[in-house]
């Protein structure tokens, strides 16, 4: 499960909206087939695997980062294939849970006289899909926030200036962060300060499924010209509907209304559109404003946060605006998922303790 | 050496002023000697080693931390000891800096016709008495800042509140930085705000000499019952000489006068006093206006920063109080020194790159 598990996560820059799964076909400790889904719309880790091991597949074991497919969906439904293939039993690190799957792939299985066995490795199989399983389970996109600040905890200087507080490893492990991702998210407020491109910058041959942009531009403010609206990506502008594009600005990119609440766009309707829309994992960069109300909203899944070791004082930009505390006790509390060390700067990665 | 650097550090908290120095005596692999200083007063590392190897000392090689001292203060010199015994070759880790010392106690060995080595590990001797070395060859002590702060870089709430950001193990690692130190540094401000005790709390068992306590009390602002003026350790109020202590307050404590510069304390003054008086480590637990005053009056040689996995929002505590900076190139820069997880938080000891 371990190799299939590796194999499912070279599929991690390229199956969104689709999950990354491996597959590993074996006979005891002897491979026959391995094989991983690479894109949406190509075939499944189980197909490839089957392909490989051929008539060696009767009677072998398979092992599946996630239960086979029931559905007939762009490709036909894994299940059948595995049965059809004759293989004996079938180990399953994660249970699906689309409507569509849910338990019967795993039903399909069995019926056909197959052992099944789920659970093994289920936990690291479920964080290679943290963003699928949130859309389909809650609903709602894994919102993974990122930041960068120097050790006093500040974004930026007062005026403004942000670059480059970390140095190169960090900014090229930004990089795959957003290529990992469904969607880069961002506010009308960091596109007029630092016109970000929001692009994917990967070493060459390494390939991604480009995620969206989405610009939170309530009163539609991005000035022509601006990086966002360049079409370089697919782009998506969420704004209140009492603004309408009425220029040529959005002609390469995608428009979509969200209702306000309290004055400032309904963040819980962006998650819920942008899950609509397939999106899984986002990856937020923005100010200290946004990011400070998704968190206070309770959206913010994972903060990824670099610290750089050089200090810019009590007057520079905060890391997040949250309401003030009046006590101790009512402190934002996170649990350190990982910690590394990226040459001379940190990455910490945490998510709130609920 | 690596052994006699092991026992030098038993002396961690109790040699001060006296640097911590270990001594092993050998014979090839075999050590028929060893000791370490523990205390003022008490006999150096080479004394004790000396004794333990009684005759085996002859044609031994002896390694020592520090360059052995070759002067009468309240111990006889440890040179003319080593050559006594006959040891037949001495290594040493650092030469000593001192002006009584610097190189007499090996030109005394090589004059008896000892063979000596020095250098060996010497980085690691320098850094386990760096306080020691400032005082002497800088003149001032070597300041240590520590912070406790949460993720966002705040110290406390707006309203003063700061207990407990961090957790026990990191509160249980601050008693042995301080430990250690010969000074306990803060300011008025923190003593009227947080009323500390700035006392050495280890687990049973464990000795320490107890550091002084010095308090920044520029206009002898502290009030009669608190902590700091209790007398539970060596204490020093700093005050301007503008202000006389009038009362019975300052019974328990040493007053000294400390002169202006562009109407606060001027720092510098306050680190040549301390060195005068044989500080060589300077623990600073203060509020972030005097924290950052000193790291702008280039004072701070180190930064013990203690980080909890909270966050506390923009309008809590900054972690200092720093000039505000026009351009990102003029941050200020750090060296990371060490970095280690106490249960939920971490600590990280960083130097200014100078």
């Amino acid at each position: 499960m371990a190799h299939a598990l590796r194999l499912a996560e070279r599929g991690l820059y390229t199956t969104h909206p689709n999950p990354r799964v491996g597959c590993v076909i074996a006979h005891g400790e002897q491979v026959v087939g391995a094989g991983y889904h690479l894109r949406a719309g190509e075939p499944h880790a189980e197909v490839h695997a089957l392909r490989e091991a051929g008539d060696k597949a009767r009677g072998a074991t398979a092992y599946v980062t996630l239960e086979p497919c029931a559905h007939h969906g762009r490709t036909p439904p894994c299940a059948d294939a595995l049965v059809a293939a004759g293989v004996s039993r079938v180990v399953i690190a994660a249970e699906d849970p689309f409507p569509q799957v849910a338990g019967r792939g795993i039903g399909k299985l069995r019926e056909a006289g197959i052992t099944v066995d789920a659970g093994l490795m289920r936990e690291a199989a479920r964080e290679l899909n943290i963003g699928f399983f949130s859309r389909i389970e809650r609903g709602r996109p894994w919102v993974r926030v990122k930041l960068a600040m120097s050790l006093d905890g500040r974004t930026g200087l007062a005026n403004g200036e942000s670059k480059w507080i970390t140095g190169e490893a960090a900014r090229a492990d930004v990089q795959r962060w957003r290529a990992r991702s469904s969607a880069i998210l961002t506010g009308s407020g960091t596109v007029l300060a630092d016109n970000p491109q929001l692009t994917v910058r990967l070493p060459d041959g390494e390939s991604f499924t480009p995620p969206w942009r989405v610009v939170l531009d309530h009163r539609l403010r991005t000035p022509l010209g601006h990086h966002v609206l360049d079409g370089a990506m697919p782009t998506l502008v969420l704004h209140n509907e009492q603004y309408t594009p009425h220029d040529a600005r959005y002609q390469a990119v995608e428009l979509a209304v969200v209702k306000e609440k309290g004055g400032a766009m309904d963040l819980h309707a962006v998650m819920d559109l942008l899950a609509r829309r397939h999106i899984s994992e986002v990856h937020v960069e923005a100010g200290p404003s946004l990011c400070g109300s998704l968190f206070a909203a309770g959206l913010v899944d994972e903060l990824l946060l670099y610290v750089a070791p050089v200090l810019l004082g009590d007057s520079a930009r905060p890391l997040l605006g949250l309401p003030s505390l009046t006590d101790m006790a009512s402190r934002w509390k996170l649990r350190t998922i990982d910690r590394r060390v990226l040459d001379e700067d940190m990455r910490l990665l945490l998510r709130p303790v609920t």
